[in-house]
């Protein structure tokens, strides 16, 4: 294939290390991949391969995309949508399906209009505050694991929370107290209803502390879904090394401005999303920027960024030696700021060598 | 239709009033209305019924979107991408194509690839510095011109801006000084070059002043988009008034937090778009929030904004009267910052009748 316009490129050699690697750190523990990252039942097979059976979404349009594509365990980590429950019914019948729900008026909803057997998750909040239950809302945990017990074919699973609140760390130190101080929590949560429900699982997972957390010991189940494609963010975070970003966009250079060394590319907000970093200084950047080859691309370009971004156009900010070497009609990469963002804008990826993998999109 | 998720609304007849005040506006000016911001045949139809013939996109994908829907003049206002001249060529054979450059490379590899007629429009700066030609820049202006004279199937049409630093005014004055600091060195370039090119126009066309601006005198052509829609960003650069944004995104209420009087909907940034705007003290708003009603939806709620988006979650930051009226399984809707990019996200519209408005996505 020749590229001719914003093409996401996918090195899948860095996917399966980025797999083999936290694969290889987690041991007894479940491993519930997050695919909304990916959406792609091509890449759900490279999982599948390494012997994942289990998986997270954060749609029930995702759990049916996938679904309908053979897998067979699937939680859905999301405030349960009630608006959603025939869709949760209409579901392959071999399917499990996993909810998250964190108050009574959804259990009480799902039990009195659920055609299956469904399996609940109770969300947690342990400092993140997008979402779920404090842990020490007990009066509130015991209403739902009452609410629960009336209905047959509603089962109480365990524990869930995301400590998304590492995003906002400043290094891998904060990142890994934010882990422990939160895995205490749920560890506490779990001591907690142990007794009543000795089959209860915690069950955590954000792509930051996955990556740094050397074992999982006293985890029963992590579900991080960025760590397969990785992205600027992660690495700023120190989540991930340039190396192990497996996604690059490819831009035509359509504009060139050497009075000002900036470069205009066909790639821009509906391809890489607005996600954006700052650098310093409140300099804002939208991605880096590499060179293409053929064996996929090179480090980031010293001192070169994507400095601002529209529907279409992205603007690179570079240097008088760089602009030198750069074409009209050249194509670039950018690594992108968040790889969930901008493969969700994306119809399809393309691999090094140049075929289609297919993909869903939002 | 049941609403069930995140569903984008669109409200016809606001579309109609903004198309109407709009075309009222442009006389003894060419209204080319820029589609991207819609993306959508049917959308398109009632730009047909208003009369319009001529259209701009920002992409050849959408030009060859429109193309196969019956539209026959296109510009392209998007610095030519000589990757997709191949992608040019096959354009209907009826369709007057119209393609922006700034670049004497792209003009000649225009020349030597092309296999139809073109018009050329030269983009130039006034002042936004994204990309195009400062107007000085007489000597590239003229290689370009002379450039073009070497093929027979080039035309030059004109010069083409757009004002985008209105985006960044603080107020309309500001927006009126920076369109007629503009004109005024596009209507310089024309009186430079009129005697050569006596069929020469100048082109500009940014939302916020064609909004604001009451009369387009000595401007031969305009290109506004966002104004079919509008949204939060154009009503706090007083381009519009609240009740002109005809986009609202119906999004399901999945969990209430009347601690700290927060809901969380089913509605992110694979929805609304990452593009939020500072309301005051550096906090950020990612949209406004109205009820939805049988004839459309109400003013926005007072206090009431979604203050964080991350992938499918919206957390709504509300007051305490509010909250207690709102359940899980309720229907609100967003008002965008962006409906460019709001818009980009959907798979469709739907109208206040419940029917499906098709579009296409980038």
């Amino acid at each position: 294939m020749k590229i001719t316009k914003p093409t996401l490129l996918l090195d899948e050699a860095k996917c399966q290390n980025n797999l083999n690697r936290m694969k290889a750190k987690a041991v007894n523990t479940v491993f519930r991949p997050h695919f909304k990252t990916h959406q792609s039942v091509e890449i759900g097979e490279w999982f599948k391969e390494a012997g994942i059976t289990n998986i997270t979404v954060s749609s029930v349009s995702m759990a049916t995309y996938f679904a309908s594509h053979g897998w067979i365990n699937i939680l859905i980590a999301f405030p349960f949508n009630i608006l959603e429950t025939n869709a949760i019914n209409e579901l392959p019948i071999m399917v499990e399906v996993f909810l998250t729900v964190e108050s009574v008026e959804t259990v009480k909803h799902l039990g009195q209009n659920i055609e299956r057997n469904i399996n609940i998750y109770i969300k947690i909040d342990t400092g993140y505050h997008r979402t779920g239950l404090a842990a020490d809302r007990n009066n509130t945990i015991e209403k739902i694991l009452s609410e629960i017990e009336n209905y047959d074919n509603l089962k109480f699973t365990g524990f869930l929370a995301h400590f998304g609140n590492t995003y906002n760390a400043k290094n891998t130190l904060e990142i890994k107290h934010i882990y422990q101080d939160s895995l205490r929590i749920m560890q506490t949560l779990k001591e907690r209803y142990y007794e009543k429900y000795p089959q209860l699982i915690i069950s955590i997972g954000d792509t930051p502390s996955c990556s740094i957390i050397e074992t999982f010991e006293g985890v029963d189940e992590i579900r991080p879904g960025n760590f397969i494609f990785y992205d600027l963010m992660q690495l700023q975070l120190g989540a991930c090394e340039e190396q192990d970003i497996a996604l690059a966009l490819a831009c035509p250079v359509t504009a060139i401005h050497p009075d000002r060394n900036e470069i205009v590319i066909y790639g821009g907000a509906v391809h890489l999303s607005k996600e954006f970093l700052i650098k310093h200084e409140g300099i804002k950047t939208f991605g880096k920027v590499v060179e293409l080859n053929e064996t996929g691309w090179s480090k980031s370009l010293p001192d070169t960024f994507v400095s601002n971004i529209s529907q279409e156009h992205g603007v690179i900010k570079t240097t008088t030696e760089i602009i030198k070497k750069i074409k009209i009609g050249d194509i670039i990469g950018i690594l992108p700021v968040h790889s969930c963002m901008t493969a969700n804008l994306a119809n399809a990826y393309f691999n090094l060598e140049n075929s289609l993998i297919e993909k869903t999109r939002s």
